[in-house]
């Protein structure tokens, strides 16, 4: 028994989805509303599991484990089949330091409790707050865009985050591309990372880890 | 020949020192001044190197790698002696879950580059800028200080952040237990952590890489 307990619109859960699905591994949602009205991750029968009272959160057959990097390193690990990273290990370092740049380097500017801090501790309104979070994106994606160049001219591949197949790096672009998408960015001036995010779209193993159709987004729900 | 690329008080560079001094791999030490007035991560000659423009960055004989999650995956995979993870898959992720923790959610909101954000979007003080850091802190630790409390008891080891010896998870604890003395936090309020803090710190592979001693610390430059 796998179940993963996230919220729709978490990247950090999206890339869990995408991976569980990439990997093949059935699995069950539970459902954790962050919302600010809901703070289900706060429930004492939630933080009696994960006591960092953060999705994502995998229970694979009772084995609790929370942080997405921890949790697709175990995957890809415990499950080796359809590996997320290439086997030489220069090119699994290079992987690494993509999935890293967007999970330490964007990602956590642009974490919900973050820009609630903004708002609580220096005011922050909502144009701020966008402002701040596009900031993010644009620096990261920047550097992501001439590191893929670089790689690609290097290895002398194309397509997705790294080389001419996916792995753990899309993982960590698309949810991220996304997230840049519902804020209203131009995208277009990634060019490399606008592409490969088509190619990810295309793949169902994507497609089904969306936000869009997970079952808790409100406009999925009926009544 | 291996050189690190660093910064003496960069925690992420912190830690690729201490993983490098605990698998014993001899490496040169290239500093790059991120204060504000020098900025020389953004000199064309070293975003030649990293495009990110961020320290640390790692060349291993030629070749280049940045971001310390990836850097120090890289060295206990190119160098497996002496491991910096155990080699059971589901101690291997939670220690991965431990580092993530940091790495993810305390540590990038204590970047100079998200505290000089603050100043210029929000017009934060230094008072606000300290309390931004500390709350990270905080939040992060209380988490941690229980996440350790149980492995402790589900393993009946103690002593480090993860089991009774040291790994990846002390790496990435040292230099944001530093950062929080730093900023003249109260530790003892996270016992476990504080102790293995003191652990770590009576070890000479911890010791070395401390920004204390770092030849680019503007207190040990003399003239």
């Amino acid at each position: 028994m796998r179940t993963l307990y996230g919220y729709f619109r978490s990247s950090a859960a999206f890339r869990v989805r995408i991976a569980l699905n990439l990997k093949g591994l059935a699995h069950e949602h539970a459902y954790i509303n962050l919302r600010l009205n809901a703070n289900e991750q706060k429930a004492p029968d939630f933080t009696a599991k994960n006591p960092q009272a953060r999705i994502p959160l995998l229970d694979d057959d009772g084995f609790l484990l929370s942080q997405s990097p921890a949790i697709i390193e175990y995957l890809d690990e415990a499950y080796p089949e359809k590996p997320l990273l290439p086997a030489d290990i220069y090119e699994r370092a290079v992987v690494r330091q993509m999935c890293s740049l967007i999970a330490c380097d964007i990602h956590p500017l642009n974490n919900l409790s973050v820009l609630e801090q903004l708002r609580g501790q220096f005011g922050a309104d909502q144009a701020g707050v966008d402002a701040w979070y596009r900031h993010w994106i644009t620096v990261g994606f920047t550097a992501l865009e001439e590191i893929v160049a670089r790689t690609e001219k290097a290895t002398g591949r194309a397509g997705f985050t790294y080389g001419d197949s996916v792995t753990a790096a899309d993982v960590y672009l698309v949810p991220q591309m996304w997230n840049a998408k519902r804020m209203e960015m131009d995208i277009s001036v990634f060019p490399r990372l606008s592409a490969v995010y088509s190619a990810c779209l295309a793949l169902p193993e994507f497609q089904a880890a969306s936000p869009e159709v997970q079952a808790d987004n409100p406009d999925n729900i009926v009544g």
